[in-house]
Parts: C-alpha cells; structure tokens; sequence
C-alpha cells in the first residue's frame, strides 16, 4: 500500500528546528517547553492524541497566555475574561497544559495523566461542560473559528448594552490549516470583516502540514490574501519567536479590523525526527522519539513533571488578571445595570416573558387566528422582543420568508451593535455556529432562521449545541411540499427524522398558532439545548380555544377526543394536524369515532411516563399523518400502524397540488380510517 | 412590521438602467430581450419565481450560448459538449428560455407556459433528469459551483485517459452571491485553484442583491481579491455590454487558471420601478411592471410569443456545435480506445469487475481474517482498482485512516491528471459536491473516504445524489464509539438513522469483510442512487464462510440460525454483529436458542417481500443491537422488541472501555435475552 508518509521522507523542517533550538533558551522558551512535554507525555500515556500541534505552538500560547490573554484562574467564568477558542480541538492538549499550569481548580497533573479517559476532563478534544474554563467543544473543524466569531459579536454587543466598563474584552483562537480549508471558516470570517469584529485575533498555526502529508498536497492558497479580502487585518510572522509574537499580538489589539495572524511553525517542534511531518500530527512521538525531543529542548525532567520555579512562573500568569478582575467587580458592584447584567449572564428569564406570554397565549386562544406557523413565529416575536430584551434574531437571508424580523429590533451593522436583528448572509452553518458562540458568551439569547430544509447545511453546529447542551433557538421554515413551487431541493422529507434521531434536541412542529406560542415558551424555558421550530408556509387553521395549560409541554396530547369508544387515533404534527381533524369531521359524519392527537415534540412525548403515553395514544387502530418520511413512526403506530405521508422526495408544484399528489389529505386519510374500521 | 423592501426605497440602480436602456438596440439585445421576457411570463404565468436574475444575466448568457458555450441542441448528451451550470438555480427560466430558443427538444414553449407545476419539466429549480440537457440539479445554493469543480476535473481526468481528441471541453457556471457566500464555495474554489482547472469559468451574477435587500448588509468582501487568493484568473466586467462579456470570456478561454469574471449586473434588468431591488428577486414583477417592462425593452410580443427572425437565430445558435460534434463522431469511430470510451461513459462496469469481486469474496470466505471494515474495505480497492479503470478515489485528508488508497493509483495535481487519487483536503462538503459533478461529467466512478461523524458536513450534496440518483460512493469509516478517544465529537450516534432516513441512499454498514466485498459490489452496481460505505475502526472477526450468493444484496439475513425453535432473534448491523454472535454462544452454552440476523442495508431490506422479511426476523422476541441511537429501530424490532445501543451521545476513552460503559457487550445482550426468555 502506498505510505503517506514518504512524501515526508525528505524534511527540510529540520534545519529550521535546528536553528531555532540554537537560539539562547529564553525563560520563554523554558515556559514553552513545560506546555511541550505535558503533552508529549500526556499523548504517549493515552497511547493516542495529537502531539504536533501543542508542540508547534506551545511559544505562541506562551506569549499570548502570560502577556495578552485577560483571564483570572480563580475565576474561570469572570464575565469580562477574553475568550480562549481552541478551534484546532485535536491538539487538546494545549489547552489542558495550560490550564494546568496557570492554576486552574480542576485541572491539576491527574487529569493530564489520566487523558483521553473515561470520566477524566481531558477528553481528546476539548468538551464544553468539563472544565468551566473550556468555552466551547471544538474538533469537527472550523466550528471553533465559527464559534468565535459569535462570542466577539456578542461581546460588542453586549458592551454596546452595558457599556465598556462591565463589558471589554478579547476572543483569541488558535486554528489550524483544517479550520481554514473547511467552508464554514468562510462563512465566518467574512461575518466578522464584515461587521468589523476588531476584537477577534485568530492565530493560525501555518505548519504547512496536514494528516495526509504537506498541504500543499491539497491546498496552494493565499491565505493572508483570502482573509485580506474578507475585511481583515493580517501579519506573517515566525512562530516560534516570542519578539515577533508579541509584536504581532500588541498590533492585534490596537487592529480596527479582525485581525489573523499567521504564525509559521514546526508541528511537533523540537521531535529530532519526525518535527514537520504528519507522522507527528495524529499519533504518540513513541518512548525514543519522546526520548530525544526531552535531550533536544534539555529538559530534563521526568513525565508529567514541570519544575517548581516555572510552575511558579505560571502561575503568576494565571493570576494576572487578578487585578483586572478586582477592578471589574468593584464597578459592577455600583453599576445602574447591575441586576440585569446579572440576570442575563446567568441565563434567567426576566417576569415579563411570563407575563408576555401568559397574554399572548390567552390572546390566541380567543381569536383563533388562521395563519402560516412562521407568520405565527413572528406574532409570537411581536411579543417576546420586547418582553425578553436579551433575545437577538437574525436570518440566513430569508427574512422576509422566515418572518424573524419584527418592529423596533434594529439591525446590527459594521460598527454599530445596539441592534438586535443579525442578517447572517447566505451564510447557514457560520449562523449556526455564530449562534452557538453568542449563547456560550453569555448574556443573549439567540434565535435564527432559514429554510428547514437547509438545517442540512447547519447541521454540525446544531449537534455542537445539542452535545454542549446549550440554549439556542432555529426558526426552521418551509417545512414540507407545504413549501410548494421551489421543488424538491427545497422540500424537506426526511428532516424531521433526521433531526429527531440526534440527542437532546427539541425538534417542534406546531400545528397553529398557539402551539407555535407553547413551543417558543419551551425553547426559551429550556436551558438544557437547542430546540428547532419546524414551521409551516401555507396558512393553518387555529385547533385550539384553551390556554391555561401549555399542552405542548408534554410533547403530544389529545387535541380531540372521539365522540364515545375510539374506534382510530390520527396522530399527526404541524400542518397535517388541521387535516386529521378534517378526517375526523369527515368520519364523525359517518359515525365513525376517532382521536385526533397533536405530536408537536416527539422528544418531550417520549420522556413522558409510559402509561400516560399509552392513554394519548389509545388502544385503537393508529394512523399517523406527516407530509415527510415514515421513518422512525412506527415507533407511536405500533406493528399494525398506518402512515400517511411521503415515501420518497417531493416535487414542484403548487402546494395544494402536491398535497393531494402525494395523498396527504383529508380524504385519503378519511378513506384508510374507513377501510380499517369496515 | 419592519419592511425590508423599505432599504431599497431610493433605487440608485434605475439610472444606470436608464443608461444601459439608451445604448443602440442590437441583435444581441434583442436576443437576450427574448430570454428575459420568456422568463418574465413565465413566472407571471406560474405567479411564483424569480424572474430578476435571468433578466440580470440575459446579456451575459445570450454572449456565452450563441458564441461561446460548445454544444448541438439535437444531441444534448454528446460526451464532448461544454457544460453549463446554473449554479444559481432559482434563476431557472434564464435555462429553460436558453433550452427553449436554442432549439432543445422537450422544452418547447408549452414546458415554459407550465413553469412550475406539476409534471412539468420546467420545476422551480433545475432538476437534473426532467430534461437531457439540465446537467445538474441546483438550487440549494454553492451547490452548483462545486459540482461544476467535479465536473472540470472530470475532463481533465479523462483527458488525460483518452486524449484531447475524444474529451476537449469547458465548464461554465452561473453563480450568484448566495452561491459565494456559502462556505461551500471557498471549499470548491480553492480546490479548482490548487488543481488549475483551467478550462473552469465562473460567470458571477454581481448585482450586489439578495433577498433581504442590498448584499452590503450582510458581506463587504472583494471577490476578486478572494478568488485571487485561491489561484484563479480574475476580470471584472459590466454584464450589460456584449463587447465585454466576449472579451473576459476570450480571456478565460486562454487563460492558465480557473477564471472568475464578475459581471455587474442590474438584477431584474428592465423592469421600470423594481429593477435593482431585492423586491424582483424572487417574486413575479406583477402584471402593470410587467407591461411596463415590455415598453422600457421596447418588446411589442405577446407573452411566450418570440418573433421568428429572432427565433432562427437563436436556432442556429443551438445548432453552433454540430460541425464539431460531427467531427468528433468521426475521431472517435476511429479511436483506437472507442468501446472503452462508450463503455465507462454508458457506465457499464467492465467484465474484470465481476471477476475481481468473484475472486476475492471467495478468498475472504476462505481465509476469514480478522479487519476492520475499513481495512477490509482497502483489500476490496485493491481489488478493484486494478479491475475497474474508471473507479476514481480520494479522501478528505484522512487517506490513513480511511485506508482509502492503493497501489498504483497516483495522486492527481495541479497540471496532472493521468492519477486516480485526489487530495480532497480538509473538504468534505466539496468532495462530496465534486464527487457529484464527477459522476454527472460521465466517465468516472467516484469514491470518496471522511469519517462517518463528517457525514453532516456533506449532507447537502449526499442529498442531491440521491435526488440526482446518481452512482457515488462513500467511505465512511470510524462509524460508532468504536472510534474511542476521540470523543463524542468525533463519535456518530445517530447518523445511521439520519442517513437511513434519506430517500434513495443505500446504508451499508458491513459486519466483516466478506459483507464489505459484497456491499462494495452492491454499490458499484447500482447506477441509481448513492451508496454510503459504514465502515469499523476497530477490528472484526470474519463471520461466514460462504461467498456464492451475495447475501448482502437483500439487505439482511439470517446469519446463524438458532440450533432449534428460536427463542430470540439478535438483529445487528457492522461491528456489532459479532457481538450478537459472541451472545449467541454464551447463551448456546445454557441451552437458549437464538438467531442472529445482520442488517447491513435497511433499504435493501425493506424492499423484500413481507413474507420473507417476516421468515428472517421470526417470531420470537426480538433484540437489536446497534452502537447507535436507537431512532427507527422498532420497525424491525415490533412492539414488544429490546434495543441495546446508544441513548445519548459517546465519550472519549479507548473503545473497549466505551463498549462496556454504554452496556454494548455480549454479556448485556446475553443477559437481556435471559431475562427475557425465563
């Protein structure tokens, strides 16, 4: 078989290592080194992980961790800290080696050693959740970058909020030639020169080696040039020469623009043989080449062992921020907007969410309204905006049709963030990801929209969040064939399953209005994931006339009871609710009895208790009636369950055409029940 | 509410109209005024659509189609023939006026009166298959272009096969800004520019409007500065003027380089008040605009009415490339590699196909080794690279761990094209759009390796093979938490279910060699749809012995019987089946007889008759086993089935440990099935 690694065979790398080690060793240096060798030793113990990155950058890290990067150990969850993103998540171990030697509570040498096992915090990329100083899970690539840009946005925003003095501060991340060849670096890195995202640094470690040999194998772009385009300040410099580091950092922070930085470094650095290839990217060094890289950087202590003098010097780092920390406290101590900067950085909803959608609610029960669910969505905005100051709304460009845009919510533009609508662009996946970084920033609650069919595009951020367990609402529409004449590429079919097969994620399909209030109400109460409002175009008839109870809060209930024993349940969701009950109608007419059961949340109905399950469900022949894939039905229909929906893609047409193409109606429904029950 | 229209309000775009309206009327005007009027009535007539970008790029299209743009109207699938992508697909009618004018059979003006519904060929996005000269199905944006760059590989490829003399063309493609401003696109160019597919032309539609109003208020990027980054030729022209449409299209004709040119354009050019506004979008002009529109062009025609003289023109237009298909006719009877030309074009497998897979099932059979299924999937390729010419390989920078590549193949790179191995790069998105467009460019089998976790990254362009029902393969190893340290990021959980979920994609998840072998064969068989390689990291013992009938052709089987009445039935899929297997034994041993099935294609299997599915999965209780989510599982499993698999996302630690945390194990199985059967 053809060996990947003899395109490396011959390494110029070397000579380069060779002049760098010949420089006088710096306490930089020493620092650096420690971030080195707890990796090296903590990849040789767990047998597996990335050393190559870590060891290419540890000098970078080290100058931006001890001058530049504002955090404070003993307070990893500071609300004005700079963000640290690690978008390069395989090399993990650079930021559990610098946790550990800044001090961090929770991240002391057991875990390194102990990396990359079961029940330890050092996973092998870094999981949002596991330390309070991880901010976000990183490792399907170019999600980091994308993520951070969503912190810096909300960090401008939030500052345009409550002002300089509770909110200042910086998003750093280290990417890889990974993050910037997959697409979704694209998306966000003409978001952030296009809003003018100042305060974001990203550091690209331009090692010029991927897993499959040299870049240049795959990739010959100009990247200073690309990011140059896109609105951005950028510099080359050496990376492993701290002058040029610092210089670089300290131009970054004084940049009007999103600054990127590439850093041109030896992945593995210091490993005599195998620094500057791939060989070094995804596997152990291995006990002599771990061996010679100690001999070469003279370090002479034993694994997992740093010396006390430059722990001492690390921690010093760790407590920088200290100071700053003090200061910050003191003025949100006497801060006007004390309370409410506390209230949304802990992520609580204020009263007037209640009562807004208390009155709301009750407002849809007693005017019935008939409408699409996303013209519902924006009724449902019309009251929550106002009521829920720390919710922000945007659009992947489908504002118009996605209906996320309502009175008095401003747009945020390049230089000016007081406004609460973001218009994302053509830009799903960087939304996505952008969304996830502005609720992992703390202090907002975002919500985006685009077709549900190109939640396809978005879909590695949305199980980023479900996986992070973080609140972040999609406002996904255009739900079905409802969507009509744009045709089958835009006709979702097999969304809904596809989505609801992923943990921890609300999937909600309302069938009117007021359950599109009752799912907004549980996406926003829900602090615990994503939810996605799965939301109709064509207008839907208002089912329900009762408020008081969210019955939506159960994920499924009996919206009509049949008219004595059942003899048929319809179980149904969204839009073709409103066709169950005109079966129901239609068979009532013939005294012929049957349920009609909405199933907004397939998520929230199965973590009910079984029996009151089996009671909504009832005992009588099941249909179920979607306008998408059976897939994944037979699990409420039972063995001898019907299913009335779509059995391959759609097609294009006027909506009301494909509807009774494809048999998704009353009648065919009407006609199955009858066939059953005769 | 907040209009958005209301950003247009002062429409700078109406005076240079005016300007460009003012130019002497010529032929080529009123060739291109034929387009954007058919365009207009038809969506008039489907009052739906988006009439502004044809009549944008009008004056652009008519320059390429009636003098540079190499095809024959009576033989739209003449291998030879440029391609046209109309990457922005909502654009539709600006394809289907060009089909129609340029002399098309079967997109006569009655096709145009039906835009939009149902049955017709004219659907609101270009559908590859409603007609022989639609070359790709668009309208899921960034789509087109980067089918476009699998295209131009393509020709570069069997260029280097069979020579210039049989394959000697070009690529066009029509983007629009939603096309490059999704990540998809930065993926897709930087491919091209690396690779130096020269004789690839993007045509950018740069009206500067999107659908939520000016572009400027979501990107301020330079494409050309950009474009230039990636390694492309770039040119910046005003679309509404032949002389510089033909002089930028000469330019990209002898240029080194992919080719950007950018042409300003007013979108809706024409339409009086609307033009150059988001409002022409997507939304019919209405009838007074329409009318309106007419008089500004000077169009005295009544809708779908195009004067003869203007249609014989367009007609000979259409039959421009006769001459030299008629010449090319001729080298190719006379090629010395003729019959195997039309064979890889027709996409007939060659015989040493059958006897590749015929000899190496029987070896597996024989020699049972213990591989993972991604191992077992390099022993299939090197089998069948040698054996099937036109099978075409890559990877998305994971070649060693995909084990996607074999001796012999050579790496394709810039200016060289004679390999069979691509270098994807960190693209999977890309790959699989490019994967795509090589299996539309005809000639080529495509196979392309990621892990099956990155599966998510490419599902927009999985799902438009599968709408497409074209032949691509996909290598999708590391398929459970099998993987091990790596982590929940990296670990699929419910991706089967997702995937599964799709129309028309086969699921393959082999549980041994000799099931990878038949699963390959399968896939490479099926000419209708694409197939999705679910392959092990870790390794797997060899399950059967018997190579004559390939049992994974219907989708499952029963893979050992149970030594008299079953009392259990174990369904599993991959690396789980030996599990089910090692259950088997155990419980064997205390005289408990159960059946183990392997499902390695659910949609294989769910197209077998009832009977014989029932016979398979008996009627004894059943248990599945599989370390996924366990979404859609109960169509197998019934009512009163056990699912042993994943409830919830992975973690990271090494395989074995993870297998035993999430209770995966033979003892687990073996336990419940106890518990079950006493």
């Amino acid at each position: 078989m053809a060996a990947i690694t003899d395109i490396t065979a011959d390494n110029p790398a070397l000579a380069a290592q060779a002049a760098i080690l010949a420089r006088p060793v710096t306490i930089e240096r020493q620092m650096a080194d420690a971030v080195r060798m707890l990796a090296v030793d903590a990849v040789e113990a767990a047998k597996s992980g990335h050393p190559g990155m870590p060891m290419g950058m540890a000098d970078v890290a080290t100058t931006l961790w001890t001058r530049f990067h504002k955090f404070d150990a003993a307070d990893p969850r500071w609300p004005d800290r700079d963000r640290f993103v690690l978008s390069a998540g395989h090399g993990s171990m650079l930021l559990y080696a610098l946790l550990n030697l800044t001090g961090h509570a929770g991240m002391e040498i057991e875990q390194l050693r102990r990396f990359r096992q079961l029940h330890a915090h050092t996973a092998g990329h870094p999981e949002y959740g596991e330390h309070p100083a991880i901010e976000t899970t990183t490792g399907p690539l170019g999600q980091g970058i994308a993520t951070a840009v969503g912190m810096a946005l909300a960090e401008r925003m939030l500052a345009a909020r409550f002002g300089k003095s509770l909110v200042d501060h910086r998003t750093w991340v280290i990417a890889g030639d990974g993050c910037l060849m997959e697409g979704i670096s694209q998306e966000a890195i003409t978001l952030a020169g296009h809003l003018k995202l100042e305060k974001l640094t990203v550091l690209w470690d331009d090692n010029s080696i991927s897993i499959d040999g040299p870049t240049s194998l795959s990739t010959s772009e100009d990247q200073l040039r690309r990011f140059a385009a896109a609105g951005w300040a950028v510099k080359r410099i050496d990376g492993h020469d701290p002058a040029q580091i610092a210089a670089a950092l300290s131009m970054a922070v004084r940049s009007k623009k999103p600054t990127l930085i590439a850093c041109k470094t030896i992945i593995g650095f210091a490993a005599p043989t195998k620094a500057g290839t791939a060989a070094v990217h995804g596997a152990p060094l291995g006990t002599s080449e771990a061996d010679a890289t100690r001999q070469a950087l003279g370090w002479t202590h034993p694994p997992f062992e740093v010396p006390e003098a430059l722990r001492a010097r690390w921690q010093q780092a760790g407590s920088r921020g200290a100071t700053a920390r003090r200061g910050w406290l003191k003025r949100l101590a006497r801060h006007p907007q004390r309370a409410e900067f506390e209230r949304v950085i802990a992520g609580r909803l204020p009263e007037t969410f209640h009562e807004a959608m208390a009155a709301l609610k009750a407002q849809l029960a007693e005017s019935k309204p008939k409408l699409a669910t996303r013209a519902a969505n924006q009724k449902v905005l019309e009251a929550l905006v106002p009521a829920v100051p720390e919710l922000v709304g945007g659009s992947a460009d489908l504002t118009g049709s996605n209906l996320t845009l309502v009175r008095n919510m401003g747009a945020v533009a390049p230089g000016s963030y007081g406004g609460r609508y973001i218009h994302y662009g053509i830009r799903e996946h960087g939304m996505a990801a952008a969304m996830n970084g502005i609720v992992l920033h703390g202090g907002l609650i975002p919500y985006g929209g685009t077709f549900f069919c190109f939640s396809d595009y978005m879909r590695p951020a949305i199980r980023l969040a479900a996986l992070m367990r973080i609140r972040v609402v999609h406002v996904l529409t255009h739900d079905s064939i409802g969507l009509g004449e744009d045709g089958p590429t835009h006709q979702p079919v097999e969304h809904l399953a596809s989505l609801r097969a992923m943990p921890n994620v609300y999937v909600m399909r309302p069938a009117d209005a007021l359950e599109t209030a009752e799912c907004w109400e549980l996406a926003l109460r829900r602090s615990e994931g994503p939810s996605l409002l799965v939301l109709s175009r064509q207008a839907l008839p208002a089912l329900r006339g009762d408020s008081a109870e969210n019955r939506c809060a159960r994920g499924g209930y009996i919206l009509a009871e049949a008219d004595g024993p059942r003899q048929a349940t319809l179980i149904a969701t969204g839009s073709e609710v409103s066709i169950a009950m005109a079966a129901r109608d239609a068979l009532a007419a013939e005294g012929i009895k049957v349920a009609v059961v909405s199933l907004p949340c397939w998520e929230l109905f199965a973590a009910q208790d079984e029996a009151w399950r089996a009671e909504v469900l009832g005992g009588a022949p099941r249909f179920g009636i979607e306008a998408a894939a059976p897939f994944g039905w037979e699990r409420w229909l039972g063995p001898d369950g019907c299913f009335i929906g779509m059995t391959g893609f759609g097609a294009s047409a006027p909506a009301d055409d494909l509807y009774r193409h494809f048999g998704i109606t009353a009648e065919t429904v009407a006609a199955a029940v009858r066939k059953r029950v005769s």
